[in-house]
């Protein structure tokens, strides 16, 4: 019983049959007695394909007119997923971003939600209506339509929870919950019933492709209650959450590889000071995500500086880049492609010593050379060669005694394999 | 020189080249001076793909819904072309319906127009930006996307120049301008020069698909100089406008042929009062387009009440009427889908008697059985079976001295054929 917040990624809604089903669901939990208000990605490809059409045109296309474009994607499938909960009986009504009170600032492609009027959600909520929002979209001061960056629904759905003041936001994935690692790569790896927001977020941005970022930040903000849950089935999933008593003691929780990081190193830099915040700051002013930077002074004065980007801002640094490199007496700048980031998460780390001894003990005992580092509170990231990366977090998952103890033989984790997954949730 | 309103249609936009095509006609009614409002449809089947999917959810999607779906195709659409325009290095920026201030009333699927705030446009206008807006779409009171019925897009058109008091609306088609009949079916058939706004609404109304009536009217009622022209080729199209002394002297502007017409009728009727208001009264509440109408009353005092409805209709028709079978003490209802009704247009026709009796004869000359009749006082329209309709119009259009006199020899009129249609048109 309560008001729940349901987000649906565009897997989920691909085609008609897919949107019958999300609609029984969708009328299930409203048949428990909830009300219920969903957030739907636009169908399948769908956005793909408009940006594939954008670039036929104009291989450029103005930020604005692309945000106007995109959005159309969801506008559309909340309109069809409200005709198929219809086709049910179940009284609904589809809202696009503008309708649903979201106002967003004035950024295109990477839009932030500034602030959400529910007033129409919850005068439809009140008549016992489902409402359904048209993800990832918002008006901006202008206006105009802005969207909030790839996988921007969740960041819609969990900003509705909280302006709706939801009782929960289920984010409904078609895999089961949060893992301790990717289970195509890991056969031990198993589903957490919990995990902290903080621990979300990191493995969000270490490459663990399961949530936004920014919506388990804005959860954390406002303690909104997020849940990720099998599209498929009704079953518990993971909760994100902040940190209680209950939550099973681990001191890892999780371990992520990211393949789509590269490394830059700008060569014979002369070690002298402010050359790095010169860099840094051009990166900045061209918004890339600078995540690991390693740099060592040599004996002669001289170093070179490497830090890691998205593979698909490797053009947009060396634009910021190049200027530089005779500016601050480089000698070159290289791209490497070839690396995978690892990165092992816990809040037990705080109070636990030698975790980061243990993993580049292991590492060393499989032969795999470390190449960067970095750390926080409750985070470990090693850069490592590409083609060594599976194989690393399968012995870190091991070594970290991670591994569910008691599984099917041969149980690799699919979306559909429930009852092996369970067997293998309790047996730990 | 001057304010232009220019509508594109679905095919003139339905791929990434012809958005490029479009886009250098855009440019170049700019770079001739003026200033440029764009309407677009949804590109080619966009319209018809989606209510596919909408009815592959739900047989009978909620109208509301469908809107909120189909504006999404004009969306998309006016952001490519402005994508388009830029990539010429034309300012441009989309709007959407309620971003152009198209404020409609609160009928879903077939809103109606009810004001329009141009102060974005202008201004817009004033910075040198072509203003592209996404067509058959506006804001209804309740803050919910309202569409125009089909071919709404003109429409809009015609609402926007009016509002802006363009100089001219034009309306940009696959074909030269308005036809004096439809040159697929009537290889004499030529170019009007200019048509008057009451002979437009009566061909389209009749089965000529050249223009919406509503956008006619709207032109009509608000003075706006209406063109249809082609948009393969720049060169003079039609003239819609008030009736002048220069107009060419016609006494049938022009001959349509409308197959898709049904012929409902309400069998064994008893002859009381009331029975015709009962039945119109249903019919009209549930907004159904009644044409002819006919009713004889036989000797027994028993009659037959037949009218005709477009056959996508059919449907919502017999859901308005079977209630009403019992009520009045009819015998039964039936459909006859296999009619056509073929019209003459002429404003001519006011100061010429015997165009109904020519009409008539021709026909039965060519052994046309007529079914049903209906008149106004610059138009006579025929139901006749479906299959003569073809026949029917060639002798029509041969007997009423419309044949272009002089033509290539076997010049059937395709959109790209336009030096014999000019010879077709001079030699008139």
């Amino acid at each position: 019983m309560g008001l729940y917040v349901q987000k649906y990624g565009g897997s989920s809604v691909a085609d008609a049959e897919c949107m019958r089903r999300v609609a029984r669901r969708i009328r299930d939990t409203q048949a428990a007695g909830n009300q219920v208000v969903v957030v739907v990605s636009a169908m399948g490809d769908t956005t793909d394909d408009l940006i594939a059409l954008a670039k036929q045109v104009n291989p450029e296309p103005n930020e604005r007119e692309m945000d106007s474009l995109m959005a159309t994607g969801e506008m559309a499938s909340s309109a069809i997923l409200t005709m198929a909960l219809h086709a049910l009986g179940v009284k609904a009504i589809s809202m696009t971003g503008h309708q649903a009170g979201i106002r967003v600032d004035g950024t295109h492609l990477k839009a932030k939600i500034q602030a959400i009027d529910p007033k129409r959600i919850h005068r439809h909520l009140d008549q016992g209506c489902v409402v359904v929002v048209a993800g990832f979209q918002g008006t901006n001061p202008r206006q105009d339509i802005a969207t909030l960056g790839r996988g921007g629904s969740d960041t819609t759905a969990v900003a509705l929870a909280a302006a709706l003041k939801a009782d929960r936001c289920q984010i409904l994935k078609d895999v089961d919950g949060v893992f301790t690692a990717n289970p195509r790569v890991v056969p031990g790896a198993h589903k957490l019933d919990a995990i902290t927001y903080d621990e979300m977020l990191e493995l969000a941005s270490c490459g663990a492709e399961v949530l936004q970022s920014r919506a388990v930040e804005f959860a954390k903000n406002y303690g909104v209650v997020l849940e990720v849950v099998s599209s498929f089935e009704v079953k518990p999933g993971t909760l994100v959450q902040e940190e209680v008593e209950e939550m099973e003691k681990m001191i890892i929780r999780g371990i992520a590889a990211d393949k789509n990081q590269a490394k830059a190193t700008l060569l014979g830099v002369p070690d002298t000071p402010g050359v790095a915040a010169r860099v840094f700051k051009a990166l900045a002013a061209a918004h890339i995500n600078v995540d690991m930077i390693v740099q060592n002074v040599s004996a002669a004065g001289i170093t070179d500086l490497s830090f890691t980007v998205p593979k698909d801002e490797i053009v947009q640094t060396r634009r910021a880049i190049e200027p530089l490199v005779k500016a601050v007496r480089a000698t070159g700048l290289n791209f490497d492609e070839d690396i995978a980031k690892v990165s092992l998460v816990g809040v037990g780390m705080k109070s636990h010593s030698g975790v980061a001894y243990k993993m580049f003990d292991v590492l060393a005992a499989h032969k795999v050379n470390i190449e960067m580092i970095s750390t926080s509170e409750i985070k470990i990231s090693v850069a490592i060669r590409s083609r060594d990366a599976d194989r690393a977090v399968r012995a870190l998952h091991t070594a970290f005694g991670m591994d569910a103890k008691k599984r099917a033989p041969a149980a690799r984790r699919g979306a559909k394999k429930a009852p092996a997954k369970k067997a293998a949730r309790k047996g730990k």
